[in-house]
């Protein structure tokens, strides 16, 4: 499980280097399917890691607004804080209890953890497969999906 | 990971199900980004998943080409024959020498097996990712990709 997390961190900082080939208004243009665009495909990736993460931790969610990112580079630093944090404790959340029900503002089924970390990365690598059909639209090769070949930087050195 | 593959397997079944509202010239239709089109994505994804998993059960590949599955029931149908196959051994495959080195005749490195599961896992989920935006650019919802909240059929069923 925490390989599908160092896989997506380091796609994930590699889609945020594409997106400097793109203009601003390019990376905020309204696009069929996802959530929309390409910024907020990358914010809501952070946002909706961050919030489960914390729930999992029983913490209280905090709530971003896209209003308050809307430049690469904000969502680019949102991403390395929360991920800073995240990793700390990441090894920890995944190997304990794992079964354990939890229970968030957003939604009114409980989950168990397990099925939570699941959700987390099947989300980004779902959101990242539709930044690859925008790409290829805007006639730029999309960066590599393939889990084979990488060499992974290890949660631990985020 | 064996969740993983039940996922997968329950989400391509509902793609395989929403693809009955095309017409066979929609699912052929050349599109941008991934494999080109609709069915052959599928299709890609079955074939890359069964080559991935004979090589790591150290069988031989068995090459399928896409001309000989050209409608939704033919690609469907090896799916499903396929992954029957797959089903039986899967438990042992993920469980058993996951540093084992893998050497395929498509590739010239070699991977070990835990990296061959990980990259087939993440394989579907990103051109499934595709699929969802070329579902709204059809205008039609595509299916939800969520992990959470799923009743997943166990690998053991199939």
């Amino acid at each position: 499980m925490i390989t599908f997390f160092e896989y997506n961190w380091q796609v994930r900082d590699e889609w945020f280097d594409w997106c400097t080939l793109l203009t601003p208004d390019e990376l905020l243009k309204d696009r069929k399917g996802g959530v929309g665009n390409i910024l907020y495909t990358l914010f809501h990736i952070v946002d909706v890691e961050y919030s489960w993460i914390r729930a999992i931790q029983g913490k209280e969610d905090i709530v971003f607004s896209f209003a308050d990112y809307h430049t690469l580079e904000e969502v680019k630093s949102l991403s390395d804080t929360l991920r800073s944090e995240i990793a700390v404790g990441l090894k920890t959340d995944l190997e304990e209890l794992k079964e354990e029900l939890i229970h968030v503002p957003w939604d009114e089924d409980e989950y168990t953890k397990d099925e939570i970390l699941h959700h987390i990365i099947a989300h980004e690598i779902h959101h990242i497969g539709q930044l690859s059909v925008w790409a290829r639209e805007l006639d730029h090769s999309p960066v590599s999906a393939n889990f084979i070949g990488r060499r992974l930087k290890s949660v631990g050195d985020y």
